[in-house]
């Protein structure tokens, strides 16, 4: 089959590689519909993350059941699935306590690489969910979105304790950024501070649900949401970036006794303890449980009430992943879909 | 009057210090029944918080009001009143959402000095609770402890969302810490585990509730907690110490999902972004509002259901404060209780 392979920073290529194969009882192979290139990719591709040796990409899919394992019980070939960038089982402590992406039997779908024409998927039963019928193509780009980036910003608006008569900041205008501002607002929020530079970003998050937008970052971007805040901070404060300046913007723009949700993979971040400590927050965040949140976000896909597949602004055939790839790193696109 | 001054680490006298008067209409003053010298006190005690000048001790504090300023409504002279360590208009919205520590009106007890035989209270009316008459000499202790220690530890018992069918470790074997295991255990806590290696805490410990004791520390507790709780972690963490080791040992004790109240003050400590990403907890803490839980303790404490006031185990006439000191400095006392 033909598959995404980064062998370097910057040098993605799509090659030929091996059909995988059911390899436990508990696995399923899927025939990739669509997947997709995710921010967390271009820590490697610009070399901030080291790649130990070429490494098949990919961790966001939907499909169809191409074959499953012995042992999987409630999923049939022909079916269309949605799975998590974690495999889970569903069933142990921790998946049942809605953490399905700290599962002790988790597997990282990224170390699998679903950037092709066909993936193993483990756990099959616990990971994927399928739809009650193979969905009309224009949807295939909304359940896409929520193997990871709608369920990540879900997640981090569900952190935040986003809900009714709260003012949620989201700090962050890539594609879980936006998409925290659509939670945020099926949430119930009043009111909805999407926080950026980009006009064409800006639009998307006013179409989600923004009611205001706020152009200025760091200390200035602080003081912006106090003044629009009585002084006091937003109720509830999503962080989806992942660096120094983001994390402190995030908890410092959240009122005493707020909440603080954090899904940007914080590298080279480190939360001072006495600011933390004063600024007397809530903060929750991490790899997004985003198997907690499928089956409802599934639902809201499949009955058009969300469109959360609008942050794809590019969509290519998987051969020419690469152009993918480049057009998010110079931030010419928000996300990429990948057509196998 | 008499009151404790710093004049530079490890000197602390008792001196002549003006009597307060009410400043503000708001203000109350209050004739000092007890007082205490708090863990956070051996911070500048030992140099490691900077005193800029000599500086009157003390932010916790029972007595009988004295003299009430114009606009307060709910006090009078002769009762028997509790505050906390933060005054609080208790009216605004921080206030109304359980967070008078971050009240917009706050003032910190400890610029005023409350190891005196008199103190000004301001914000009266928010920051005072009254019990119903005065009470018995052996209560005071308890309720003294209510002031900061006890609602301190309840707090973080609290933020670790503590409850029933839960297992709590609590990291640190300080007043606060043992407090937060008797929290834990009133909050219905299943298994409360206190970290401690020193006899005499351990066994106030089993007192106040603990069911079991781990006596390892940093990596090799964090593998203690996770053998017990079959390799998942604590649901609920207590950190009543704050260094950085401490604070690592509290994250990493918690399962995934799992929630840490942190209350000890943080100095030089750094959280490493990628291990609280990976961690996925929720970390709740900061100065405590101890006023939000001290109508509730102070019934506790009034019908003798507990008796925080144990925590103290050297009672000196506050003339003696630097004794008091330095027994805490040295670790041969948990609490001292000094009365003016």
């Amino acid at each position: 089959m033909r598959g995404v392979v980064m062998h370097a920073p910057g040098d993605v290529r799509v090659e030929d590689r091996p059909d995988p194969r059911i390899e436990q009882p508990t696995d399923a192979i899927i025939k990739v519909s669509a997947a997709c290139v995710c921010g967390s990719d271009l820590w490697p591709y610009r070399g901030i993350e080291k790649l130990e040796a070429a490494t098949p990409m990919g961790h966001e899919y939907v499909g169809v059941v191409e074959e499953v394992g012995s042992e999987v019980t409630t999923l049939k070939p022909g079916q269309f699935v949605v799975g998590s960038f974690w495999a889970s089982d569903n069933t142990c402590e921790i998946c049942r306590a809605g953490y399905q992406s700290g599962c002790v039997h988790r597997v990282l779908m990224g170390t699998i690489g679903t950037q092709a024409q066909y993936a193993r998927i483990p756990l099959a039963d616990g990971t994927l969910v399928a739809t009650p019928e193979v969905p009309p193509a224009d949807l295939i780009p909304g359940y896409l979105a929520a193997s990871d980036v709608l369920g990540t910003g879900w997640f981090a608006a569900v952190a935040a304790e986003a809900g009714p008569g709260k003012t949620v900041a989201v700090v962050g205008d890539g594609a879980v950024g936006l998409l925290a501002v659509l939670a945020a607002r099926q949430l119930g929020a009043e009111r909805v501070i999407a926080m950026s530079r980009h006009e064409s970003r800006q639009k998307l998050a006013r179409e989600f649900g923004a009611t205001d937008i706020v152009t200025e970052r760091g200390e200035e971007g602080i003081e912006r949401i106090r003044e629009m805040t009585g002084g006091l901070g937003a109720h509830s404060v999503v962080e989806a970036v992942g660096t120094q300046e983001s994390m402190m913007q995030a908890i410092n723009s959240a009122r005493h006794g707020g909440h603080v949700g954090f899904v940007g993979v914080t590298h080279d971040v480190a939360l001072p303890g006495l600011g933390l400590f004063g600024a007397l927050v809530h903060l929750h965040g991490g790899p997004a449980p985003v198997r907690r949140f499928l089956p409802d976000l599934m639902e809201l896909i499949g009955d058009r009430t969300i469109d959360p597949g609008r942050v794809f602004d590019l969509d290519l055939p998987l051969d020419r992943a690469a152009e993918g790839y480049q057009a998010m790193d110079e931030r010419r696109a928000v996300k990429t879909l990948l057509r196998p």
